[in-house]
């Protein structure tokens, strides 16, 4: 008997450190999953349909979003992106995790699909910080630095709704934060529905 | 700036190993507060009223508990105990956290009296782990042992409402699990409410 999966949703402005604490995430649970989206864009050089995405027509993706395939979906710069919705719930279902990287807009969407999904939002730990990260990057000019210190304040304003806020002030601190929402998510009666039945009936329950 | 305290309810059959988890838990984390429980027995030599227990006539017990003054109550032979409410209430105001060690029964009432508690119900690996644990310890005698593992399933089977369900197979593994529903509690935004605003607008947060 195995324990269901766990879906978890990050969140955070851009800057935050989530990439990395996501990485160490998966480097330390073997249990996480891989879903492959979907998206109208063109193929680049070397991105395999089925491995990199799934490369949908427009009208295909349209048609699947219409019979509520996705899990969540967006545009961005004119393409479609969607994570359909069947195998991440097999892979739950199979006691696979399925990690979120996403915005709040997809997280409101997960969170009306999934509704069982642990939510965290990784914070900075001041705004000077944050500016201080994005410019360390080099990715971005002036304007796009303005726009996202914007944007990452309106994201900010909704994060009451989540399960958990991790600062990620030192790296080591926010990991450990992350990785026991991860963890104390995983012990929730409603995901190891038979456990306790079978430690009285002596039946094996490990995973 | 400072988070507000949890409340930290912990249930487990005798000989789970609960005591060492809380004991480690309170070792690690210096954040708990140390509630006084109200009696109606008499004092043992060496006790003090107020640090040990407050030591009151079942007048006043009964009295208090008519107003609804007390978290949870129970008898045990014959006398009554209970947690005061309001001592609880200012240290979770104030940022500590508390620890309630207690039956399934008692966790009810708390589960009404302190709604946003966080149940944690720790398992044995196996019936036939617990009954040796039980001999082990050499605190009962055959009759005893009967009875405590037919109280063990019972409350095992009132464990599906508890938020996370911790099996105590290997200590390490199963502290780990116990932390990690503690740090995961603190971090909701209930108990950190100014939290996002103290970042955007550059004010401390840290505790």
């Amino acid at each position: 008997m195995r324990r269901e999966g766990i879906a978890l949703v990050i969140s955070a402005p851009s800057g935050t450190g989530k990439t990395t604490l996501i990485h160490r995430l998966r480097g330390e649970f073997p249990s996480f999953g891989y879903s492959v989206s979907c998206t109208t864009r063109q193929p680049r050089r070397g991105e395999v349909d089925g491995r990199d995405y799934t490369f949908l027509s427009r009208e295909e993706f349209e048609r699947r979003r219409a019979l509520d395939c996705f899990a969540e979906w967006a545009e961005v710069h004119g393409n479609l992106y969607g994570t359909p919705l069947a195998p991440v719930e097999r892979m739950l279902r199979e006691g696979l995790d399925v990690i979120f990287d996403i915005d709040v807009q997809g997280a409101r969407q997960i969170k009306l699909s999934l509704s069982a999904a642990v939510f965290v939002f990784v914070l900075p730990p001041d705004m000077e910080k944050l500016e201080q990260r994005l410019r360390l990057r080099g990715l971005d000019d002036e304007a796009d630095i303005e726009c996202r210190l914007a944007r990452a304040r309106v994201e900010m304003a909704q994060a009451g709704w989540y399960d958990a806020l991790v600062v990620n002030d030192r790296l080591d601190a926010a990991y450990d934060a992350l990785r026991a929402v991860y963890l104390a998510g995983t012990l929730a009666p409603a995901r190891n529905p038979r456990l306790v039945e079978s430690i009285v009936k002596g039946l094996p329950w490990r995973s």
